[in-house]
């Protein structure tokens, strides 16, 4: 193949040459296995991988309790994670004070995929996973999702497959391994190291997993609820370069979405400099001051505990509720935890454009309570229009109109996507794309929260941790997904 | 001035200007006012500006208290800092567990230098400034030092001169502008804005400020204690490119200083791509488990407090003490606060070579509790030798030893600087530069825990929060004046 990279400013030869063969793979839609086949494994796992979940009284939970102490809800073993309270304060936002239950799980987990080339194209190791959240039962996944309590046995049950190729990751070759945060909102300072290995010794194929080419995993990913959370934010931090894609296109310079994925140096196209893009980031994260003090759960206020959940008095945000799973598909075989339920579905949105023909999304610095480092650089608009019902119409996020009333030639993505089925239960966001045409965004009164970053440059930030939040890279890998093999066979 | 560049992969074309301006200014040791002129100014600044700090009992501070509930010390405005109790596991260090006194300032300060241009080459508004913890009375210090509670009022006294530059930074040429650590060992997830502005229109020149040249600067920081730490974090961020300083040096390519700071794209003489460090610092955040939790003070283990001290119990580390301060060059002319004191005069040192020319500084991925993120890149060691006196050689740092028996040849530099003299008294520490020759470099044992980064490696992350400690970003500072000037008139 012969093409002009233009890549992200920071790539070595090293880092083309993967980007290269990552593309590749992104064309790919018939890869060791062909997608037809793909997708009638998948369906049979579906019926065959059923798991049983109900919602229990908290009091009905085996070796999970309520602290005397504090009310927290706690593991046993002390390990996993706990439900706990967080107060808050941002003394410059529209609500300056607040508590809420938050989840604390101070381990890093590891979200990996193996991936091995077959006949010179790229392939991903991916689990048909079943988790008790997920509202449709299986989901693609990567091949290892472990949190520390998995590989140190602390659940008493099977070793996770796979693992051992990621507790020595130096004896492989690395193409992404970044900590990336989880939902602000949910999770207090909560990370996984999301990181792909590339294997070159064979790797035996297990019962639920599939090599799987990144054009496969596209094609899935377009469709509601098929690609799991954990494997959205492992694939977004792949050193991509959208120009390879572009330039391979038999359809380049046509239809839209081979056009807008245009890649180009900082200089050549950005609408910021990258130096300017961190300049913003500091000064969001000096001038929003949060601060958060983990309490004790019995203590938040406007929540009220009940049997078996704990819920907002307004009926808004979530619920914490207690579920029992019952699966002979898993490492044990049935168990009880709480989880975090959503009110209502949410919209997760990209306003898009091109200047100069290179694509820029709208991003916007947000405060979450539980970030490490008080902002990160999250969708255009990410809300819950039913958490909105009782406020003005001014209380809406800024742009919402914009992605509420999008024509649909302007929707370039729309799906709907779950988040962590395994802390998470029945979270789905309505993930979409909307274009502006070039005149309409130039025009666009940004804000002092947004700004528009190249594609390429949220890449090249996402080999950094704190940057992109777990909603924008999700959107990442949506973006991605528009180039490459679409209109292929 | 012709020169080919050879800058950190990031930088844009605007950055290259910059860099070379830089350069330039690093190689000017008379600006508007001679070297001479500067230090006369210097040494005057010093018989004047003279403040009397005594040690008292905690119960003598005004305003300063300790909560009856928790033994914190406290400002009975909430603000400024408090001193509290941090408890810390880290499971596999050689210390598993242990409790200590912490400073606690959650809000971001600034540490700001504006800059101008006089006859073409740039200079740096620099403040002669009287801190309560320096040994010799004033340094050599930014524009300005504020935080919070200064830019907010809280403390009462004067405005802060020049701050006004700082808080609406767009209005002029931002050069750096990024969110550094402080000391993770006696701080809480401190952390500070480094910020340099260029401004066009004139800038009055108040009492107890100058106009200095970088190569200025430099000459001062190889003196001991005259250039202080918040001077030494800020210029450490600077865009710096140590080839524009090699190219145009009179003796490039003959001394020492000259071709040691030769720099290189991340391909054509890093020992290890970024991508590479990247990962290693992955890895490190995620192997090292670290988990803090802020305590009351008066229940931290292993620590006495008696009417005037907090101390070890084995008299190590560092005792908290309070002090009166008596000054009339200052926001207000008097007021009593708690401080540490450090006990015992640190080593903090880079281990440097030359690999096919381009310098390397061993760089330590280390541990410590007050980091926001469980991991910084350090000096090669940083230690404090009477610290260990008590305990077997093999507990001493690694690479003590190359540092300690450094022959008079292999030190670049070698100068007693201090810590941030409004918080810490008297910390001085011995910063020192050794270099290896290739060939022992090379076949140096690096182990897990320390890599060979480049200079311009260091300068690339410094764009970015998380990566470069305290002691590490002055070991860069310190780096940089080795180029330049130096053996010019």
């Amino acid at each position: 193949m012969s093409r002009i990279l233009r890549t992200p400013a920071e790539f070595t030869a090293e880092d083309h040459k993967i980007a290269l063969r990552i593309a590749e793979s992104a064309l790919t839609v018939d890869g060791v296995e062909r997608l037809t086949d793909i997708r009638a494994w998948f369906t049979a796992r579906a019926s065959l991988d059923i798991a049983r979940v109900n919602r229990i009284p908290f009091a009905e939970m085996d070796r999970w309790g309520t602290d005397p102490r504090t009310g927290d809800l706690r593991h046993d073993s002390g390990r996993f994670f706990s439900i706990e309270g967080l107060a808050v304060e941002v003394p410059q936002g529209p609500v300056p004070r607040w508590t809420q239950p938050i989840v604390n799980q101070p381990e890093i987990g590891i979200l990996g995929f193996l991936v091995q080339e077959f006949n010179g194209v790229l392939h991903f190791l991916v689990q048909a996973k079943n988790e008790p959240g997920n509202a449709t039962g299986v989901q693609l996944s990567p091949t290892v999702q472990a949190t520390r309590s998995n590989y140190t046995g602390v659940h008493g049950g099977a070793k996770v497959p796979y693992l051992g190729y990621f507790r020595d990751p130096d004896r492989h070759r690395i193409i992404a391994d970044v900590l990336q945060s989880e939902q602000g909102s949910w999770f207090y300072q909560k990370r996984n190291r999301n990181i792909v290995i590339e294997v070159d010794e064979e790797i035996p194929l297990l019962d639920g997993f599939r090599w799987l080419t990144l054009g496969q995993l596209h094609r899935f990913l377009a469709e509601d609820d098929v690609v799991n959370m954990d494997a959205r934010t492992v694939l977004s931090c792949l050193p991509f370069s959208a120009e390879d894609l572009t330039g391979a296109l038999p359809s380049a310079g046509e239809g839209l979405p081979a056009a807008v994925l245009r890649s180009a140096s900082p200089e050549q196209g950005a609408r910021h400099t990258t130096a300017e893009i961190l300049r913003w980031v500091t000064d969001a994260r000096t001038s929003n001051e949060v601060r958060t003090r983990r309490m004790p759960l019995r203590d938040i206020d406007g929540w009220t505990r009940t049997a078996d959940a704990i819920e907002h008095d307004d009926r808004l945000f979530f619920r914490v509720i207690a579920v029992r799973v019952e699966t002979g598909h898993r490492e044990v075989t049935g168990w009880t935890q709480p989880m975090i339920e959503p009110i209502g579905v949410g919209v997760i949105a990209f306003v898009v454009t091109r200047f100069d023909g290179v694509l820029h999304a709208l991003v916007q610095a947000r405060v979450e309570p539980g970030y490490l480092d008080v902002v990160e650089l999250a969708p255009t608009a990410q809300w819950t229009p039913s958490n909105y019902t009782r406020l003005p119409a001014a209380a809406a996020p800024r742009f919402a109109g914009e992605i509420l009333t999008a024509r649909p030639e302007q929707v370039l993505f729309e799906a709907t996507l779950s988040e962590e089925g395994g802390r998470f239960h029945r979270a789905l966001n309505r993930y979409t794309i909307i274009e502006l045409d070039p005149a309409r965004g130039a025009a666009l009164d940004t804000g002092p929260a947004h700004r528009w970053l190249a594609l390429h440059q949220l890449v090249d930030l996402l080999r950094h941790s704190h940057y992109v939040n777990v909603q924008g890279r999700s959107l990442v890998a949506c973006l991605h997904t528009l180039s490459g093999a679409r209109d292929r066979p």
